[in-house]
């Protein structure tokens, strides 16, 4: 992590964020993600069953659970719980089935996005084909469904009632977001500020990501005590300040700890905050390349075309943009964590969650 | 129906199968269809949130549910719930998720077929692409677990917890049998008997359009009390005519009234019974041109291919074959009905599930 040029911007951010880096500095995070992502990964792949047919559905349907990842939002939804006064027990199946949605997602994804690389091997897609690709991430929501009802069963009716439709809601802001992405790309959609960018993340990343482990890590450490209100806004934020990051990656990454195709967003056409900062600013015949770039598709967009509009990145400080802007949004979710966090104890989980502020620009993958 | 072949094959069908027609003549199941449809159309229109985006998401997610179907999986749930002592209102929400996720399914088997037209019309895939109808079909799959789950929340907690294991134990093997479904083809499995046939449409068929159902209407019209095993294996029978019957019809239907492409299923090398039969009885040089046939992508099966395979058929009574072993699980699924209904009450309701039987034969779509 020390050798990624965006840590020390952190580190030497605005003032802010000073009192956000010191913190970090004093957490382990990696430390805990590797732990909560050995133990969450038992989990998924103890819950896809051992049958038939084998080589056709379950052995696709593990093979992203068992590529370790990052595991944040587990972890977020642990310590979460546990700062509102829970224990592990309380939320674990809920962070599993969180965690393996998410999985189900990636392979939606690489399906609709024709990605090659997923966490350093190749997609089910580009493995399998899409059908039996498609048809491996449909088992694994439905089996992150049956962990998520097997928890519920333990809890009272009222609280595992919350917890089922806190799921489906989440779940369904994660498909407005991606149908918003897939849409702006397949209508050529241009015209977008960056506050266009804000309201699909916040559908497509923040609410599984963030929102969705913080609104149940609360519910059920508190035991549905807890105002859940306040962690929509500080989700958003945390959540906002890991999108961009993970565009950031996609560009600048070391392919190896990043584990996907660097380029990859700019092949697709995806509409990251980079790329929208760079339709507002080009001129002239820049803009005319900006243009054209836009309406290709995929397998037109070549090594030069890319290069082209990575030199028009630096032209115009696109990047460095995006670097400042997700400066900018953890500033706003220090402050959102601190009123989300009022109630919650002191202690490891609390720090852990503070100190994933700055992690979220500082994270090398 | 009274124009379709088929139909009077069944009422000159062998003894076993005549007093089932005669049945069948007593309940008007197409009527009864038509009106349970347009109910649960209604409903699932009523369940898709009316928001943004609309032209990516909402809209194509209105697609399949507002094309009138069959309806066949919510009207043997309603009846089944109603002859073993409930209302309708006991199992509307568990009819109406039933319904939208065998939408789901749909939107999903069309992108992993290439399918073109899905009743009467261009299916998503072909009229969105693939990324977004993927998503759509996702958003599908959220929709029928919240209406499952709406549906649950009258319930005692110990009733619902059983109706959404259920759901999804259900949607699991559907998934399974997809799976083996995609990876004969893929594979180019040749070595199959009628029994690998049944095994496969016990998963990918019956389960969520008979088993399912009938299942679900017994738990909830009974309050739990029901012995719900029987219907394992009269789901089974029913189940597997249907799905004789719908490959019979994608090789002999009106494709007006089928809705989606005659000869669909051979251009894409689908292990229907009818071929399956084939792959055993081809000898000599009509065995060499199965066997390149199996082996073509579905896009190099011209019509010259088709044509000949069809020719095949003829020549070694595939067809006829398929038909007389559709007749025979038919008659055994009389008897297994009489056992999995053996305590529910006589009247209207356990008619209409009775004329199901001979109605899965005789049906023209």
């Amino acid at each position: 992590m020390a050798s990624n040029a965006m840590t020390s911007s952190t580190v030497e951010g605005p003032p802010g964020t000073a009192d956000v880096a010191e913190t970090a500095g004093a957490v382990d995070v990696e430390g805990r993600l590797r732990m909560v992502g050995r133990d969450i990964r038992r989990a998924m792949l103890a819950a896809v069953p051992d049958a038939e047919p084998h080589d056709w559905l379950y052995r696709l349907v593990r093979a992203y659970p068992s590529r370790p990842g990052k595991a944040l939002r587990p972890a977020l939804c642990l310590a979460t719980c546990r700062a509102f006064g829970g224990r592990d027990d309380d939320a674990q199946g809920a962070a599993v089935a969180i965690e393996m949605l998410h999985n189900a997602f990636l392979v939606h994804d690489d399906i609709a996005d024709g990605s090659e690389r997923r966490r350093g091997r190749p997609t089910l897609p580009a493995e399998h084909g899409p059908g039996l690709a498609l048809n491996a991430g449909d088992a694994l929501a439905v089996l992150a469904h049956q962990v998520l009802r097997r928890h519920a069963l333990h809890l009272a009716k009222n609280l595992g009632d919350r917890l089922l439709d806190e799921f489906d809601t989440m779940a369904l802001r994660t498909l407005e977001g991606q149908a918003t992405e897939l849409g702006w790309r397949r209508d050529t959609v241009a015209h977008l500020v960056p506050e266009d960018y804000l309201e699909l993340i916040m559908r497509k990343t923040c609410w599984y990501t963030t929102i969705h482990p913080l609104r149940v890590g609360a519910l059920l450490g508190s035991g549905g005590r807890a105002d859940l209100r306040p962690m929509v806004r500080f989700g958003f934020h945390l959540g906002a300040a890991f999108q961009i990051q993970d565009d950031l990656l996609n560009l600048v990454g070391d392919e190896a700890l990043y584990g996907k195709e660097i380029n990859g967003d700019l092949r697709e056409g995806k509409r990251t905050l980079v790329l929208i900062h760079l339709i507002g600013a080009a001129e002239g015949s820049d803009r005319r390349t900006v243009d054209h770039y836009l309406r290709l598709e995929p397998y037109e967009r070549g090594p030069e075309v890319i290069a082209e509009i990575r030199a028009l990145f630096d032209v115009y400080g696109s990047i460095e943009f995006a670097r400042a802007y997700a400066e900018g949004i953890a500033g706003s979710a220090q402050e959102a964590f601190e009123a989300a966090f009022a109630d919650a104890a002191d202690g490891d989980d609390k720090d852990f969650v503070r100190a994933l502020i700055p992690y979220m620009l500082g994270r090398p993958r």
